[in-house]
């Protein structure tokens, strides 16, 4: 548990928020914390992490508490701690100084929430202790796995309309965590020359960020088989001619979330075809920041970034075709499978435990269109929105194989020169960027991603 | 999912293992895997860990399994993954390559496992998703927070009479364990001098583990506040007086645990005082060592720590009397409360999901002495066990308030020279000792636990 002295900005921050949810709903809500989930037995428990919608409104990452909010006052239920407990987790604050490092307006053992919950609304939490409490103690299920229904419904709308844009102590949390993200990739491309296998680099990189008190915002990526989107091993060996793929993000003590991809040369040195592959990503990249600014569909940065990519391999000879024709028929969905980007905050895929209800504006649902279906965020674009812009290039052999077999690609792709391209297994670029009044702000813009300055800070020339 | 070609000496390790429980046991036993518990949504989850007791039977951290063990025979129960998950998590190996790699004598899909479960014993497992599973294909409450009752009895204690002793395919991974541990132990003492808090060192440390591709057996504890048993806060800054204590073990790929805590000077250099403490505590641990073998009842050797901490403290003028008569009234138990260590394997409390039951031999149970009712190993050793010897010194204000208040230690200690050991927070000395028929075998005896060779360390004068 971290219980820091908080600063009183945060108090008003938080007060800020309950007031906001305040005009939102007119009846109350509960919001639990969570409870630790236990690894190999129940005494070794993985790392506490608290529920983001607690966070959202408490601020600390308090295990085994609920808030109660109700007209911008916010009722805290936390249980001291045992004596006992001193000789093993030493002095910590008691209920009524929480209470005050975050503002509350008042404070009760657990105990007496079961009277405080009449007409109240509720979010699952994940873990299975504290949904089945919230199950009991609301006699309905409050599942992690089901969409909530009633006002538990207009609770998590309302919530998310407040998520949906930062604050300024979101923002100053979001920063912290890309710039330990950021030294984390640099430390990662330092240790690649020395390194033997991906888990060495992982090491450097995650070492960097338990370094600075955070904790990874999901497991890490780093791979020299990029093609594998989700890919969680670490095992495989450096080779000269690889490109090394590093989807590592870290998250504050608070809780926010940055999430950063880099894709760099393991000789320091990229090969004519994998520059080649880089500079078209890195293209659509850049062609969809550049577009981002309030009111734009990011559906249509999406589609964006489809089409340069279809034109940058069409340049290669690698497709064959118009840009816009290629994309009409997914051609770029071979290469590129999965969405533009999604919502990051204290989620790195923000509130997607609310299923698409944040990501997908109200009567949008999932397209079934190969290549727009994992779409994770399809929304016009609002100031304060923070977003990932990711576009990749993949080579997966069971999709390209699929491909090659199928009448409708067998002339789109020139098999033969993409076969010159075999070095190129995947690369990703991904950066996070904050939708402004102006435009928009990329807030891990400090990490470089043009193909030349990785090299160097592979090279250690920097 | 980890999931390497396995080599044939493995396969040989798992069938005998399968043997011997077929001579323990004369009905089938059903373990399963598990399956990964959501961090903040569902698809953001910790990383998995199977369960330690399928483990030992499967030998690979299959997600969502279960194996039927009968009669020396394994029989697999596996889903293939569905046709897109390639996609995301590249080409898995099929149910029958599985197979062959644990030496399976049958393969089949999840769906028939139901058909499979009659007369049989399980152990719970401790993610919800699956002892809810378990319980529910039993029709009878198989819960990982209660004493397992009949048949689930008989196999629990048939596995802990398994895994009480450790074959040679165990070893070799708690070496490898030992090995990483002790490397990210030295690369801690190399970091201090330049970490401005402990969670630096804590970075470099585990920044090792992950190197090696491990994780921690547990969540280390990285602290200038030794005195705080279990401290898992890493934000304290590190000042130049400061002890460090540092607990922290490696996990290898098939989960094999390392634990071992060692103490250090911030500055590279214990003051008088620390270095007199930890002198004391380092003769308490080669003691304790030195009467490992087989045969000795490991709650001797706690009694014999707690003498030999009683004798240097009294030495030291801190406590008053003499050492017998001290440990008699639990004087030690005021700096030393907790217990000389425990058994270690696949977990770091070696089968603590099951209580008791391998720790205390039968009819044993936890006395309510102060500075005994915390030994959570209570047998006669035997060669192939592998336990913790891990004294320690603390200065926990609670605790000692509340003696010095006591009538029965207010002469017993001497308050006025405690105070002068005001800069020695907390002590701990661990290492991971295997009783060998000879006596003893020190694991971890790679990494030094001499004060002049920990500064040096420390110094870099290695
Ligand atoms: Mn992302
Ligand atoms: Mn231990």
């Amino acid at each position: 548990m971290v219980i820091q002295q908080t600063s009183s900005s945060l108090v008003d921050i938080l007060r800020q928020r309950r007031q906001k949810l305040a005009s939102l709903i007119d009846f109350p809500a509960i919001l639990w914390s969570g409870s630790s989930n236990p690894r190999n037995f129940q005494a070794n428990v993985f790392p506490f992490r608290a529920s983001s919608h607690f966070l959202y409104f408490a601020g600390l990452p308090l295990p085994n508490a609920a808030i109660r909010l109700e007209a911008g006052k916010l009722e805290l239920f936390i249980d001291d701690p045992k004596p006992s407990s001193a000789l093993w987790h030493g002095e910590m604050p008691k209920r009524e100084e929480i209470a005050q490092m975050i503002g509350a307006d008042g404070a009760k053992p657990m105990a007496e929430l079961e009277s405080s919950l009449a007409d109240a609304a509720t979010i699952a939490v994940q873990d299975a202790a504290t949904w089945t409490q919230q199950s009991q103690l609301f006699n309905r299920w409050v599942l992690p796995q089901s969409s909530p229904q009633g006002i538990d419904l207009e609770l998590a709308k309302a919530i998310v309309s407040l998520r949906l844009t930062h604050d300024e102590g979101a923002l100053t949390e979001l920063r912290k965590a890309a710039a330990v993200s950021i030294a984390a990739h640099k430390a990662g491309m330092a240790a690649t020359p020395k390194a033997k296998r991906e888990a060495e680099v992982r090491g450097a990189m995650e070492g960097v960020i338990i370094a600075h008190n955070m904790t990874t915002a999901y497991n890490s990526i780093v791979t020299v088989h990029g093609e594998v989107l989700h890919n969680e091993q670490y095992h495989h060996p450096l080779q000269p001619g690889d490109l090394l793929l590093a989807d590592v993000g870290a998250e504050t003590e608070m809780g926010w979330a940055a999430d950063i991809t880099r894709t760099w040369p393991v000789s320091g040195k990229f090969s004519s075809t994998q520059r080649d592959i880089y500079d078209v990503v890195l293209a659509a990249h850049d062609a969809c920041i550049a577009k981002i600014r309030p009111g734009v569909e990011y559906g249509e940065i999406h589609l964006l970034a489809a089409t340069v990519i279809a034109d940058g391999l069409a340049n290669l000879g690698i497709l064959q075709g118009k840009a816009e024709d290629l994309v009409e028929i997914n051609a770029h969905a071979l290469f590129f499978p999965h969405g533009i980007g999604h919502l990051l905050g204290l989620d790195v895929h923000d509130m997607e435990d609310l299923g698409d209800l944040a990501g997908y504006e109200a009567g949008r649902t999932r397209s079934d269109r190969f290549g727009f279906s994992y779409l994770r965020l399809n929304r016009p674009l609002r100031p304060g929105m923070l977003v990932t812009i990711e576009p990749g290039f993949y080579q997966v052999p069971a999709m390209l194989n699929d491909a090659k077999q199928s009448s409708k690609y067998q002339n789109i792709v020139n098999w033969e020169r993409l076969s010159q391209f075999a070095d190129v297994r995947g690369i990703r670029i991904e950066d996070d960027v904050l939708v402004t009044d102006a435009g928009s702000e990329v807030l891990t813009a400090a990490l470089p991603n043009d193909a030349a300055t990785i090299e160097n800070l592979v090279m250690g020339n920097w």
